[in-house]
C-alpha cells in the first residue's frame, strides 16, 4: 500500500494560473459553440417522444433541458445587452426559468411534462435564435462589456455542461420506466477488462488548503479558499464494483437495519428497495438498464445508481466509511483530470485494470463518488449579488457532495475543488461509492 | 308551452328493425374504414408532442387512443380468429390494455403519459397492421366465423368512435394545461345566432318501455327493454347558455353552500373552483378555451364543462331540477338524431336559433346532458360472458347518466337509448345542462 | 316459498294516523329524558380516554357525539326561544357543528380526534345545563311556541338516536384499532341458535306508494309518498351468515375481479382486503372482533361490517342481486318493526331460527342491508327553509341506501320508510347482505 | 467587546474527572427516584384527555413518553437481569418500542395518538411496576451486575430527561391547536426585565479539542474527542429577542426568496409561514401561545420557536450568519452549566438583563440555539454494539446540531459537549437563534 504525499499547492497554484488565461473572445466562442453542439448531439438518437416525458419531479424532459439552457443565455445576456431587444417568444421568460426567483415565477417543476408545446422543433429554432445572438454580442460588444459579460458567458457555458450530464441521466430514467426498455444509444461492445483489486492507499493528516482560488473558472461555491485541519486516512485505489455490491445484497444487506441510517431504512421500506437503481432481478439472473439498453450485470463493472443511504450501509458492511470531500480532493489533487467521461459512444462506467498495486485510479469519470459532507458553505463564502447568486448557495442544506464527475460529465468541466451536490435519497445519478477508512 | 305526445313504441320499434340489416359484410367494412381513417384524420393537425403528454389520470394521451382501439380489434378479433397469428409486439397486449382483467394485467393508467415509446409513428405502423388484418378477416372469414365475429367488430367500431371523443376532449384538457394556448384545430370562425328563448315543454306521465330492443347496434347497458313509471314533466327546450351561468356565478352561486350537494361543496372549497372549466377571468373580461384557441365568451352558446355537482348547483338556484334518464330518453324519441355532432371544422357547441316556441331543440350532440339517474343496471341486466362483458357493467356505481351526445360525438354514433356515465366530478367532457320540472 | 300479499295502503295509513298523537308536551319530554339518558349509559363503560380518540376521519371520538347531540338541542331549541340566552361557551357552537353551514364555520371533522378539551367532564357539564334549559322550556314555552318548537325536539331526539348508533359504532373501531383488542362492553354470552335455512319468498309486482306520510315522525327524506313501478321479485328469507360469506372467501371471491365492480375492484387492490372488516385470521382460525371484544367467527351468525361492494360481489357469486329499496320496504312492510335493536347487553347480531319455513326474518335490526337504490330525492322533495334542511337532501349524491336497522339503532326510532345511506365503501356500519333476485 | 480565551483544556479534563465519581448505587437511586417522579410531576395538571392526543406524527402523547420512558428500563434493565422475570403486560415490548429495531416490530409512531388503552392509570402502574423491579434490582444486584447495568441506568435516566423536554414541547402542541387555547400550568406572572442590548464578543481561532472525555456521563455520539481548526470567530452576547425578530417580519423577511434556502423558502410557500410556530396576529397585535396560556407578545423575551429555515434567514437578513457546533462549544465551555432549566413553575425563556457589556449570557437554557452543522459522526465514532447502539449514530443524516438546552431542559441535564439535533424544518422545540460573525 503506497502513501501519497500531500499536493505541493504552491506548484498547483502557479498551474491554474497558467491554464487559465481568461478573457479570450475566440476561446470563448469556440467553447460556446462546442458546447452548444454537443447538447443536440445528446439529443441527436432521441425519438421527438422522448424528449417530452418527465416520469418523476427531478427529471426534466430533454426538450426542457435544451430550451432552458438557452434561456440562460437568452435572459442573463442578451435581454441586458442587446438593445432593442426582441425575444423570441415573451413566455419563454417564465417558462424555462428554473428556479431564480430574481427573474420572477417558474413553471412548477413536477408539471414539465405536461407541456407539448413549445414543440422539440420549435425549441431548436429558439436555440438558434438565441445562438445567433450571442454571435453577435460576442463579436460586435465594446471592451468594456464584454469584460463584464465573459464570466458570465462562461458561467453560461459550465451551466449547459451540467446540464447535459442530466439530460442524460433524466433520458435514462425515462426510457427505463418504459417496459419496452429501449436504449437511447447504440450499443458499442466493449472489451471488459479485470478491475483493478481493492486496495488502500495511505494519506498523511495535517492542514491544507482546500477550494478553488486560480483566474480559471469554477463555480462559486468552490471558493473561498481556505485551510481545513485532516486526520490521517485511507483511500479506496478504486470504486467500489457490482460484484462487491452484489455480496452486501447476498449478504441480506438491503434486510439488516443495524446497517442503515434511520431515514435510509424509513425509506428502504417504503420504496421497498432490494437493489440499486436501474437492477433487477428474473430468475435468479441480474440484469442492469444502461443507456445502451439492458444488459446482464457484469461484476467488474463500476458501481452506480446508489444513493447515499446504500453507500452508507455497505461501508458499513465492509468495516469502512464513506470519504470526506476534504480527503477526495486531496487524493484529486495528486492526479491529471482525466477519466472516463462523457461521449455518446459509451455512456456507461468502465473498469480500470492496473499492473501497479496502490495507485489511485478513476478518480476523476465513470462514477461520482458520494462523501459525507454536508454541502454547506466555505467559510467567508457568500453568494454573488443578483439572479445567479442563486445558483449555488441557496441550496446549502440537506444536500451531500459528491466529487470527481462521472461517465456523462462532459470533459473539460471537471476539477479537484468541483463541489456536486444531491440529497441523500437521489440515485439516478451515476453516483457510487469509494470507500475510504481512518488510520 | 306545446306538449309532446309520448311515442309511439310500436312504430319506433318497427323503424329500428329496417334501420339495420346486420350483418353484410360490405357495409361493416366500410364503416370499420371509415372509422379507422376519422380517428388519424382527427390527430393529423396536431404536432407528435401533443400527442404523448397525459395532463390528468383521466386523460389519456392521443397516442394511447390510437393504440388501444387497435388494440381492441387485434385483441378479440384477431388473435382468436387468424391462425397462426403473428402480433405487431409481444407487449402490446399488456400496454394498451386499458381494464379488461379477462385479457390480464394492464399498464397503469396514471401512468400513460411516461411512455414515449412505442412513437406515434409506430403505432401508426401498428393501425396498418391490424387493419390489414381485419381487412382479410373480414374478406376471407367462413360464414359461421362471420355471423360470430360481426358483433363484435361492430362493437370495436362503436369503441372506436367513443374513444374518438375521448380524445378530442383529452387533447383539450392537455393544450389547456399549456400557458401558450394553442389551438389544436383551426379557428372556424361562425356566424353565432342568437339562442332560442327559455321555454319548457309539457310531457305527459304514464307507463313507458325504456331501453334498446331492436337488431341495430347497442351497447349492452342499454337492455333490456323495460317499463318505467314516469310522472308528468317539463323540458325545457334547449340546454342552458353561457349567459345563463354568468348570471348564476355573478349571483354568487360559487359561494352559497345550500346550493350544493354536500360532496360538491367540498370539492369546490378544495378545487377552489370559481366557474365552469376552461372559463377565465381577466380585468373583469370572460375568456373561454376551446379546440379553437381561447375565446372571448360568447353568452349564447350553449353552457359546457360543467360536473354533475355544478348542473345541480345551477338547477337549485334556477328552482328547475335535472332530468331523469327516462324523462330524456321520451324526449330524444321524439325527435330525428341529428345535430351538431363531431366534424373537424368545428368542435364547439352552437346555438340553434328557432322562431317556433316550444319546440325541442338541441337534443342531440352540441353538449351530453346531465341527467339525476344513477347509472344502474336496467332490470334484467347481465354482461356478456368474457372480457367484453367488463365493457359497461362494472362501472355501475359511483356515475350518473349523460344523454344525447355532444360536439365532440362521432355522427352515426348516437340513438335514443344511449346512455353515456361519468362521475359526478368529471367536467371535462362536453357536459351541460338541460332543466327539467315537476308539473 | 310463500308470496307476501302486498301490503294494503289504506290500513296502514291509518294505522299510522293512530299511532301519533303528535304534540304532546309529557311525551316528548318522557322521550327526550329517555334518549339524554341512554347516550350517558352507553358511554358509561368506556374510559375517558376511549371517548377522545378518533381513528379516521369517519369516526367522531364518543365526547364529541355527546357534545355535538347536546349542540342540536343548544343551536336549534334554546337559543331561538329563550331569551336572554347564556350560552354554556361560546366556543361549542363552532367546535360541535358537525356540518351546518348555515349555522357557520365548522372545526375540521378529520380533527376531532385532536382535541383534548372540553374534557368528558365538562362536556357532561355542558349536557346538563342545556338539558335543564330543556326542561323549562317545555315546561314553560307558550302553546304557539310549544306548537313551532315540537317538531324540532322531536327531530332532536331521532337525531340523538341516529348519533347512538354512531357513537357505538365508532368506538368498535376505536378499540378495534387498538393491538390489546379491548371489549367495550361485559361478554355476555349468549346461546345461539342455528340460523333458518336460506329461502326466497315471492312478491308480486305492480304499482304501489312508498314514502312517509303520516302525523309520525320521518326525516325529511323520507316523503313525499309517491307510487313507483315494482317489478314481481323474490327477497330471501334471512340475511346472509357468516357462514356463507366465508365459502365465498374460501371460493376465491377476494380474487376473483369478475365478481366487483371497476371501484370495489380497486378499492379491494389499494387496501388489500380479504375479508371483511373486523375478521382476521390466524393458523387458519378466523376472529371476529366484536364490542364485547375478539370471538372465535360463528359462522350461524348474520355477516356483518361489509360495503357495497363486498355485498354486491357476494350477490354475484350467489347468482342473486342486491335489493332495491322500494322491494324492502314492500318487504318491512308486511311485518311488526321488532327486531334484535340497541340494548347495552348485546351489541352484537344473532341468529334466528325458524321452524315456519318461507317465513320473512330480521327485516328489522341485525344488520342495515345495502339496497342498489341510489340515495336520492323522491319526486318533489325539497328540503326544509334553514339550517335543518341540510339535514338530509344536501347528502343525496354518491351514497346508497340501506333499511332495517341493526343491533346498534335505538329501539323506536325504526320504520318501513326509513332511509339510511351511507358510500359504497363505508363498512364501520352494521351492514350485512340480504339477497334478492328477479322473478 | 470583549475577548474570551481558549479553555485551558487540561484544567477541564480534570474537573470532569472529579464531578463524576461513577457507580455509587445510593446516588444513581437517587437520580433515578427523582427523575422518574419529575416526570409524573410535569404531567400532573394535565387532564387525562390531554395525555391521549397526538396533533402530529413528531409530537408523541404524554401517555406514551410516561410509557415509553419505562419501557427502557423494562427492556434494557429489567427483563435482561431479572430472572424468572415477569412482564407487567406482553404486548408492551412491541407498543411502547420508539425506534429500536433490534430489540422487534415498534407500533407505527403517526398512530400514537389512537390508542386509548393502555389507560392512564394502568401506565401509571405500569411505571409502579417497573420502578419497584428497579429498586431491588439496584439494591440488589450483585457487584459485577452493577458495574455492567450503572451505565445502562444512567442511560435510562438521561433517556428519561431527554423526554420530559419532549412531554413539555408535545403538550404544548397539543394544547397549541385546540381552539380553547387551554393553559397546562398555572400563569406565573414574572417581572420581565430588559433584555441586555446586543454586542458581539471575539473569540481567538486554533485548534481546539472537542467533544466528551471524562467518566461523567454523555452520550455515545458526544465522543471521541478531537481536535478541530476554529476561525477566529465573533458570538452574539444572547440569543435573538421576539422584537428583534418582528422587525424581520416587518421588514418583510417571509417574502424575499433571497433570504432563504431553497428548501426553506418551499416549505414556506407549502405551509404559508408569517411567522414563528405559536405567534398569532389579530387586529394587529400579536399573540405568543405559552405553556402558560396565550400571552401578549414581549418584544425583551427571547425568541423561540424557528426552525433552522427561518434562524439562517433572519441571520442572512441581519448580515450575520450561525454559529458552527465548535464555536458553541468554545463559547459554552467558558460558563458555569446554569441558566433557566425546566421547571414548572415557569416554562418560557426569560430575558437576562446585564451592566456589564460584552459578557455572554443564556449561553445554557432558555432557547437551543441552532448551529449550521450537521448532525453527524465525530471522527472515529462508532456506535455501541446492541440496541442502545440505535440511540444516536443512526440518525446521523439531514440532522442539524443544536446547543445549550432550553427552559424545558431538566437541570443536570446539560454540559458543553451536548448535541442536540432535529431537521431543519421542526420547529415544535424551544429552539432560537444565537448570532455569529466571521473576523
Amino acid at each position: 500500500m503506497g502513501t501519497q504525499k500531500p499536493r505541493d499547492l504552491a506548484e498547483k497554484g502557479s498551474a491554474d494560473a497558467a491554464a487559465s488565461h481568461p478573457s479570450s473572445r475566440d476561446r470563448l466562442l469556440q467553447e460556446f459553440r462546442f458546447t452548444r453542439a454537443l447538447t443536440l448531439e445528446l439529443a441527436d438518437p432521441l425519438s421527438t417522444e422522448d424528449m417530452v416525458v418527465q416520469t418523476m419531479p427531478d427529471v426534466s424532459p430533454t426538450k426542457w433541458h435544451m430550451a432552458h439552457t438557452t434561456w440562460f443565455f437568452d435572459t442573463f445576456l442578451l435581454k441586458p445587452n442587446v438593445k432593442p431587444y426582441q425575444p423570441f417568444h415573451e413566455a419563454f421568460e417564465y417558462l424555462f426559468n428554473s428556479y431564480y426567483n430574481a427573474v420572477g415565477e417558474q413553471f412548477p417543476r413536477p408539471e414539465r411534462g405536461l407541456l407539448s408545446r413549445p414543440t422539440v422543433s420549435e425549441v431548436v429554432d429558439y436555440r438558434t435564435h438565441v445562438d445567433d445572438g450571442m454571435e453577435s454580442l460576442i463579436a460586435e460588444c465594446a471592451t468594456d462589456t464584454w469584460n463584464e459579460i465573459a464570466p458570465l458567458i462562461e458561467l453560461g457555458i459550465h451551466h449547459e455542461q451540467q446540464h447535459q450530464e442530466l439530460m442524460v441521466t433524466d433520458i435514462k430514467h425515462v426510457l427505463s420506466w418504459n417496459p419496452l426498455k429501449p436504449a437511447a444509444y447504440g450499443v458499442k461492445p466493449k472489451v471488459l477488462r479485470k478491475a483493478a483489486s481493492l486496495s488502500f492507499i495511505d494519506f498523511e493528516g495535517g492542514i491544507f488548503e482546500f477550494g478553488h482560488q486560480s483566474p480559471a473558472f469554477a463555480f462559486d461555491c468552490e471558493g473561498p479558499r481556505h485551510e481545513e485541519l485532516v486526520r490521517p486516512f485511507q483511500m479506496a485505489n478504486r470504486p467500489v464494483t457490482n460484484g462487491e455490491f452484489l455480496e452486501f445484497i447476498e449478504d441480506g444487506g438491503y434486510r439488516t437495519p443495524h446497517l442503515w441510517l434511520s431515514d435510509g431504512w424509513a425509506d428502504l421500506q417504503e420504496g421497498n428497495w432490494q437493489c440499486p437503481l436501474y437492477w433487477s432481478q428474473e430468475d435468479g439472473v441480474w440484469t442492469e438498464f444502461t443507456l445502451h439498453g439492458p444488459q446482464k450485470l457484469n461484476p467488474v463493472l463500476p458501481l452506480t445508481h446508489v444513493n447515499y443511504y446504500e453507500a452508507a450501509a455497505f461501508a458499513a458492511w465492509k468495516g469502512a466509511r464513506l470519504p470526506y470531500e476534504t480527503e477526495l480532493e486531496l487524493a484529486a489533487d495528486t492526479q491529471d483530470v482525466c477519466g472516463n467521461f462523457l461521449t455518446t459512444e459509451h455512456m456507461h462506467p468502465s473498469p480500470v485494470e492496473s499492473l501497479e498495486s496502490g495507485k489511485l485510479l478513476q478518480i476523476y469519470g465513470d462514477v461520482w463518488e458520494w462523501t459525507q459532507s454536508a454541502y454547506s458553505p466555505y467559510p467567508g463564502f457568500s453568494p454573488a449579488a443578483g439572479a445567479v447568486g442563486e445558483y449555488n448557495g441557496k441550496f446549502m442544506s440537506g444536500q451531500l457532495v459528491l466529487k470527481g464527475g462521472s461517465c456523462a460529465t462532459p470533459p473539460g468541466h471537471m476539477r479537484p475543488t468541483y463541489r456536486n451536490f444531491f440529497p441523500p435519497a437521489a440515485r439516478w445519478q451515476f453516483s457510487g461509492i469509494r470507500l475510504a477508512k481512518d488510520i
